[in-house]
């Protein structure tokens, strides 16, 4: 598998990826609740990512990366391995620009994220669940079709999409004196990053994690990126690790890392879906999640909180 | 229990509502989805009323007749009878001016019920779940407070309040064909018609309705009110009757009313949760059912639709 250089994205490339991606993506509604500021002591704003093309802010990368090809690189197509909203939201941003698009997901994967990813037009490809076997075959598919590869979080380009998020927020939210998003691979804390460390570097950043998938926390304890293996945690997008790209961003302009027990992460989420009536996944829950257990971070502090997705099986609630 | 005078709201009515209840309710967004308007053949306009203050669009009407009583009426407080979300708005708005609310419902009411009006700091009452009792603890509660009686639907006030979410909708969206909005005592729908007929008398008005409880349409079609003895149907918000007030709107500027079953109505709210990431009640889906069930009325039209409530016990989900 090739990897992306160490290319760290700029300011300009967020304002690039925010222009070329502008057609393909919601401006997304912030929301806010009464009972929740309450609760908290704070004054929260829900970027509600949820509500974005495809159930997830990765259309805003996946974009990005998509409409910024050559016409000669984007007719031989764009790969990933994902079997979450990264490949969902590469095949929506492939099939917006009529180019193809192969996701590699285990034959383990949940039948409706193979459903989501062929509704947009991709091809699906199966893999063992074993990383050898995913690296094989996704090599296979590249050697065939020549793709592109767009990872999931390590590349500049993904980075610079998930960016345009909170610039979006800055615009509609004033004087905010925090952000908080959750970290899985650090895609959007590292977009985040890249934006506010720019253009509004008053903000501190925090980034939520759940204690048992708690890699990012002990990376940045520690120094270095320390990698779990195979960590289980109901916020299922969480699980991914830290790579080069996303460990710089943490690394330099992250406040701190807080973390949620995986009963804290399933009240918050019920929490959300009851009093701000939206449909949101187990990983966007983890923020709120933390804000509640360390009151004492947050009081009185105007805070965004980014509510990364709302793909859900709602078949299967955490609570049922 | 005191009958309210026939008195019709007028356009200046609801513009006066506007101003007052402005800041006390949230101007609701409208969402849309691709994929919806892929199924439906229609261009679908989601006025997202489940994210309205307390949950519901009860809150503008609600709002309106709190803040338009007098401070001398005012001090005595208002009083209800309501088990759904007229009873919590009512509490909300009542809450927001700092005046008393008594909310008469049966003993057997959900218990989440009664601690959402208590968590607005009204006082419940309870009665038996008959109609004789609910008005004979009724008639106490005034004799003894005082309080201003507002209806959860025929009471010009609330029609009035409830015409600002088509108000704003005509402002949100430009050039719509119809809107469509789900129908119990009708109040959702005579605010729909007076700001509509007003403001923009070409836009067709629908109006949708379970099948279970279809005296709606059945008095739409007979031209006089039929009452239904306790129809039984998952869109719990819709079981009431059509009174005068309501009646003269709906027979007067109401385009059709359309039924949906059971079946087409979980499906349709399930729908919505998945695709749109937001929840809402059974009956906020009814619209959406019956527009699935006759896209020869709507293909090719521009079709706002109001999602009226938020208010579902997560607990028990429908398809669960």
């Amino acid at each position: 598998m090739k990897d992306q250089p160490m290319y760290i994205p700029t300011l300009d490339d967020m304002l690039a990826a925010r222009q070329r991606i502008e057609p393909h993506v919601h401006r997304t509604p912030v929301l806010t609740s009464r009972m929740l500021n309450e609760l908290s002591g704070a004054e929260l704003f829900f970027k509600c990512e949820n509500l974005q093309k495809a159930g997830a802010f990765k259309a805003r990368g996946a974009s990005n990366a998509v409409f910024g090809l050559s016409d000669e690189q984007a007719a031989k197509g764009v790969a990933t391995h994902s079997s979450g909203n990264h490949g969902t939201c590469l095949a929506y941003a492939a099939g917006r620009r009529g180019v193809p698009c192969t996701v590699v997901m285990p034959h383990t994967a949940p039948q409706a994220k193979k459903d989501a990813v062929r509704g947009y037009g991709a091809r699906v490809v199966e893999s063992e669940p074993s990383t050898s076997s995913r690296e094989a075959v996704f090599a296979e598919v590249v050697a065939e079709t020549g793709a592109e590869f767009v990872h999931p979080y390590n590349d500049p380009r993904v980075i610079a999409g998930q960016g345009t998020c909170s610039a979006e927020l800055i615009e509609q939210v004033t004087d905010l004196d925090a952000v908080i998003a959750p970290i899985g691979g650090g895609g959007m804390v590292s977009g985040t990053c890249l934006t506010l460390s720019n253009l509004a570097p008053g903000i501190k950043i925090y980034a939520a994690e759940p204690e048992q998938a708690d890699d990012a926390y002990r990376s940045f304890k520690a120094g270095h990126i320390i990698a779990d293996d195979a960590p289980q945690t109901i916020a299922d997008g969480l699980k991914v690790p830290l790579k080069d790209l996303t460990w710089h961003f943490v690394s330099n302009h992250v406040t701190d890392i807080l973390t949620a027990s995986e009963e804290e992460i399933v009240d918050a989420m019920k929490l959300i879906w009851k009093r701000m009536k939206i449909v949101m996944e187990p990983s966007s829950a983890v923020p709120l999640a933390t804000i509640l257990k360390n009151p004492d971070v947050f009081a009185g502090k105007r805070v965004g909180v980014i509510i990364t997705g709302g793909n859900v099986d709602l078949d299967k609630l955490p609570w049922n």
